[in-house]
């Protein structure tokens, strides 16, 4: 595991990564935009994800030249360090594309073990979301709150979070949907921002699917420091990406399992 | 219809109702509420609702005497101007409670025509979209824009909005499906920031069911300011509630119609 020097290093690089991508994100969002794919699944990769990446790796080579890459855009660097920084340069295409402040930047560094770090970024609100070992932040405007996620425990009192019904497989969105009927209430398109309001304690469960490990690495590393728990639908490891649950508390996380599961 | 003065007047008025709902609601807003009404179908009002309200109806007292108010929470007051404001201090209350920055305060005046002025304000972002026949703008931190919609004529280009699935009987979201599925992206869960953002250019189709005269009176003004088009499902004026759709052309209206009807 990582030292407190290495941490504080860690920081520093990663509010650089942060705030640079921040700069190029912001040039670009709510002004036109070339959207260059146009698959049928429409994943849309704009120029803004790309440079916003770029800008962040330039900052990576200068001060952690040691550390591997895996990020959504450029190629895998494999580093010497045993740290992975895990970079999404635009999480929530589509919500970028769409003018609402739900995308986010996510940059997270993990070792073997998974994420230990993470900056869920909202450039346009101008909100960070941070956690590390020693605990888990929220950033505006030079003013910083601690991050601590709620203490609810059932599904009856639950606020549920999730991209369905525009994500997963059939078989997926049923399985949500059990959940989903149970709680007190179900909201839909906040992308990357739904991790960061479960971080927060405003909401107590997200549950997605289809994740890329870039999607998750980060809101792993902010919730688990705010006290939370991320999983994938089998209760293993979520860095790898794939169907992921996210809970406020033991004893929600495992009411919502039994009924993905049930 | 009223004249500049007017609406000089009206404009100051409005501003400063804002500005006393911003404080309000930014008091609350994240902040552990009391949830007064646990029904079934979980519409919550808030302390902070209630108290917004009240602060702008101190104003209007204070500013416009003699002008009618429709508000979602005091009784309402009959004016002796021709005039009246319709004010919803929280429109959604649900994301408000979630902690996600898409609910609004919506100020609206409206003479016997319905709605000619109206202001979206949302004041965690610090965004106000206003719109008068004098054309829409948007206004953040003492920038001003223009407000224009997009020229997107085809469903097939279209980004549509909406709060269903959540809202909305069986038939109105069969209906909404059937104008959804031609769309390029679907979104949910923005509630009232969907009209700030169709305002804006950035979505083109808002399709709602089951409103209120007070959820779409602002909408109404500021989109029709910014160029675009609300009505109901059936192309009839829709200050009153109920099934609404907003657009930005024509073409788009009557092609979303043509598939609400179909």
């Amino acid at each position: 595991m990582t030292n407190r020097t290495d941490i504080d290093d860690i920081r520093k690089a990663a509010h650089a990564l942060a705030d640079a991508a921040r700069v190029v994100t912001l040039r670009y969002f709510r002004h036109p935009l070339e959207i260059e794919t146009k698959r049928a699944d429409f994943d849309p990769v704009t120029v803004a994800d790309r440079e916003a990446e770029a800008a962040m790796r330039a900052v990576l080579s200068r001060m952690r030249p040691d550390d591997g890459i895996l990020g959504e855009e450029g190629e895998a660097v494999l580093g010497t360090s045993g740290l992975t920084w895990v970079l999404d340069p635009i999480d929530g295409t589509r919500g970028f594309i769409s003018g609402t402040p739900t995308w986010g930047v996510l940059i997270a560094v993990q070792d073997e073990d998974g994420p230990f770090y993470g900056i869920i970024d909202q450039p346009f609100t101008g909100e960070r979301f941070e956690g590390d070992p020693s605990g888990a932040r929220w950033i505006r405007a030079g003013e910083t709150r601690p991050l601590q996620v709620s203490m609810t425990a059932t599904l009856a009192r639950a606020t549920i979070l999730s991209t369905f019904p525009e994500v997963g497989t059939r078989a997926e969105g049923a399985a949500f949907a059990r959940v989903a009927r149970d709680c007190r209430l179900t909201r839909y398109g906040m992308d990357c921002y739904a991790y960061a309001l479960l971080a927060a304690g405003h909401v107590d469960l997200v549950i997605e699917a289809q994740l890329q490990p870039y999607d998750i690495a980060a809101p792993i590393a902010v919730i688990q420091a705010a006290g939370g728990i991320v999983t994938d639908w089998r209760d293993g490891p979520a860095h790898h990406g794939g169907q992921v649950i996210a809970a406020a508390t033991p004893a929600l996380h495992a009411a919502a399992l039994e009924r993905l599961n049930g």
